[in-house]
């Protein structure tokens, strides 16, 4: 089993539930009680597209590091998986201050992913040819 | 391979899924023409939020199961599974009633995710210390 | 492993990850800046909705290719994978164009999910009954 991975795949989910965790106050703070989504105050609606942006990043991020995992390394796969959280953190302090802050973040992360798809994409196409 | 689990898993998944096919029914009564969303009446935002604070959960809930699943208990990580999926069939027909009654259902499915990530957390731990 | 689940995985992230893409300029030509998601123009929208909605399949569509691709058997659940990818591409090419298009390629997505569904809980459930 990949211990790593699945240590860095709990921390990822933390992060990710900790931006949905943000949006309840900020709901109280401008007074838009559920099921009102979109508000218009742009405040509230970087804080919700943080939580949104991550969620949408999710399903590229997740399956791709244990995919690179498996068939490249659980180590680098965790380095790499910690990153991508610490791209996220930086994404969203940048993003809830102003939107066009939110671009290094934002970058990082998805360099990230990028290196996981070629690594895992790699390591499949080796073991499909080489019959693993 | 973790049978319980992966039927749990199926199951969540036709929850899930019946949480979006309820939207389109919703469209049609409140005359909502697709590629709309967001109404401003309540009544159908009620129901699109119950599809997709399920969709927000299911990268938290999915990974963690089958995390538990393998670090500690097939069996046991399926009844938890269970009783998410009914705390979350609780919060639909709440939350599909009125905004404020949303909690409980909400609350019981968010405490079976927190004991799913710190067994699976101690279960990865405990094999990361013991080289397992 | 499962080598031909795992390419078809990286192809359908590959895929999803474009519909994502396309909201970037969709943004610019309608002045739509972030954090702003709905904008009342059906041709923004539509776009914005292709990857809202591929998002709200993926974890449906990834846990199931998995399931079937264990239980029943990885190459056909790679070319069912295949055509739930193409279907898709047939969604986002009609629903980019018109709302009342996008039937048929949806109703093939969902029915290769169903195929999927069905194969994964056969398995599972003889698995169970025969303690496999």
């Amino acid at each position: 089993m990949l211990h790593y991975t699945s240590l860095v795949t709990v921390l990822a989910i933390i992060f990710y539930f900790y931006t949905g965790v943000r949006v309840s106050p900020a709901r109280q703070k401008f007074g838009l009680k559920a099921p009102v989504m979109m508000s218009g105050q742009p405040e509230f609606d970087r804080i919700f597209r943080v939580q949104m942006n991550t969620l949408e990043w999710m399903p590229i991020f997740l399956p791709l590091l244990w995919l690179f995992a498996y068939y490249v390394s659980d180590r680098v796969g965790a380095v790499l998986g910690l990153v991508w959280i610490a791209a996220r953190i930086l994404y969203m302090v940048t993003y809830t201050k102003a939107a066009d802050k939110r671009g290094p973040g934002f970058a990082i992360q998805a360099f990230v992913c990028g290196v996981l798809l070629v690594g895992a994409l790699i390591g499949i196409v080796t073991s499909l040819v080489h019959g693993g």
